[in-house]
């Protein structure tokens, strides 16, 4: 059987070690690891990867994109992409900085508490790499999407992105602050999530409290404050009034499940791309 | 047992993929990959490999030295050599961009349909990487060799170098364009090799298939159009008119093998120094 | 059982090749090597070390400082310290251009022959990474040291720091050239060990042989002519006259040991933290 070799592409100078750790407990035999990686240095080395094996090898080889810099790391993705021709192609999972484990792990999380095609969200830092996944996860769920950020036009940027890939998605676009703002964009939701900026607290514990109705609460900022006030980093499924709530620790465990998994599941096929949807499908499939 | 290292030393800033690949099939167990390699900061890596194990446990550590600039390669190569003494030494394989697997997969190939000895060839971009190694072969196996190049003077220069390195060679220099020049160019020439850059086309369908008792004809060129008009990129021996024909992926399952056994040729002792000459043995020992 | 992980971090831009082959002969079965690293762009690497794994396989990943900056990697090492907290941590080891396992090789084979807490060594280059940490694990022994230096300012420096670590040491200052200084230097020591520059000879024959008391002479140069004249290189507890003498590769051996030990170490908890004082306790356990 041939060595499961892992082509590590990052868009940062130093590549990923992270990445690196997960992707050899995942089983990867042979990481070969390349740092300040751009869609102009990528293809010599995604050449290398496809012209190699033999089409029945070709699954032992993949190649993982990562990165802090996700716009970077998805034109690197759509460069490595546009290698592939015919057979002659290899497996590719995207996930710069893990936002798409993050963001699948946090619907994932909320869709064992709520039926998602009814129940309206509301994503705070919705414009950062992980907020706007979990936007699109949502919304490819059935589920209403509030998208929140300091900047109305970002805000609006990410529905009219979100519609176009989800044609039928139900989509608002919200400025906060100013506080004035919040108790209409909270009133009616079931859940909430926080994805912003780490340390600046996006709700006080009286304003999330207050909405009727909320049932889920997420907070995926690992460093406090937190951006939901009252929710621990530790918590998972923690009851907090008539609230269930996670922090990013509470969610981490379900992220590097999936993040390993969908690892293995590059292996499986020659042909697979591993984007926020794939990779939430494959964290359903863990349940 | 050791494991089996591998110091892979590359010219470019990022490593070749290609060439680790090919050395995890070939069964090193540890890479040691390394980018932006030149004289200048090689010896302080090549002094690693070779202060470190035992001298009986040496061959179980190798030098690899690539990159897409053959010249830089070669001068790196020279360097790394330069550093061993006594028994503290390493095995060592230049193969730039597959320049010298390369050129001995074509060599062989022709050597199966003629007797190099008694023939004449015909090198065209004889002045590149693979074309110069191609002459320095089939000059060694005792053929003629008519070397081509659009530069009379890059022609005229590799005859000088492959004379110095074989004074028995029967070699001259042409050049092409002018289109005039071909036909005593083919003349009495059994064997056609195109090396040029990519997609630029060399010779026309009707040139060469006008040239009595020619036998072979290889176009090393895997992007179309190819530098022979006729000949298709899977070409393996293919038969067209009188000519046995070979493209650039007919050759490629034979470059693979060379490659693949070169490099374990390098863990059977610790002082195995291979270049074009070495490497094109190695594949004869295959056959 | 969790792959050992060794991640290498290496101040220079190529990282060593010497501290990798060292780093898997001791069974490391992954390396992940990186060069130019520096304080300001090491911390997301240890946080990728730290937040992969469970508390309970921390110990199967480990972080190795090196390269050939003593200063640098130092600054590297105390930066990834600090990155720990609570059970969230991973073992690390300290060995700027192997300054740390050579020192203690060195002190150790002194050891050998000499009650160290009652005899009064002398070091010369005693301001370089080697020199320092061998005045240093001296002075941890109860050693008498004389801290030898061309610059006195420099040499008075490494004192205060000695005693700063060490505060019962007893040390003292001194400057050669000139050599007129040389003799009251050397009187009444049992031990004079040479930790300068390549190829500066720091004791003629004469001054050292007519040292009376003298029982141990150890050179760590390895390139002759060497700091001590009439040592070899590959003295290895060789008498000459009165004294056992010891020469670069004569102490090489010990040095590897030590330095595979030491890595093996690192994955026996997630807490060891090894500079020159816990990789010499290491090497006493090897006797």
């Amino acid at each position: 059987m041939p060595t499961k070799i892992l082509l590590q592409l990052d868009g940062d100078l130093q590549p990923s070690v992270f990445d690196a750790v997960v992707a050899v407990d995942a089983g990867v035999e042979q990481l070969f690891r390349h740092g300040g990686i751009t869609p102009d240095n990528v293809r010599e080395l995604v050449h290398g990867a496809m012209f190699t094996r033999g089409p029945d090898d070709l699954r032992h080889t993949a190649i993982f994109v990562g990165g802090s810099d996700a716009s970077l790391a998805e034109k690197i993705y759509d460069t490595v992409r546009a290698c592939f021709f015919g057979p002659l192609r290899v497996s590719v999972m995207l996930d710069p900085n893990g936002a798409n484990t993050t963001a699948a792990a946090a619907v994932l999380a909320a869709e064992r508490h709520l039926a998602l095609d009814e129940s309206t969200a509301v994503v705070f830092g919705a414009t950062g790499p992980v907020g706007s996944r979990v936007v699109r996860l949502l919304a490819r769920a059935g589920c209403a999407v509030r998208v929140v950020s300091r900047d109305l036009g970002r805000a609006e940027r990410i529905v009219e992105q979100t519609q176009a890939a989800v044609p039928e998605a139900g989509l608002s676009a919200h400025a906060v602050p100013p506080e004035e703002a919040l108790p209409s964009v909270l009133e009616g939701s079931q859940f909430v999530v926080a994805a912003g900026a780490p340390k600046v607290q996006l709700l006080s514990r009286q304003q999330w409290q207050s909405v009727s109705g909320l049932q889920v609460a997420i907070d995926l900022n690992a460093v406090p404050p937190l951006g939901i006030e009252g929710i621990e980093v530790t918590d998972k499924a923690a009851s907090r009034g008539e609230v269930t709530c996670y922090g990013a620790i509470g969610v981490g465990g379900t992220k590097m499940k999936i993040h390993r998994a969908a690892l293995q599941t590059l292996f499986t096929a020659s042909d697979r791309l591993l984007d926020a949807e794939e990779i939430f499908a494959i964290g359903q499939d863990l349940k």
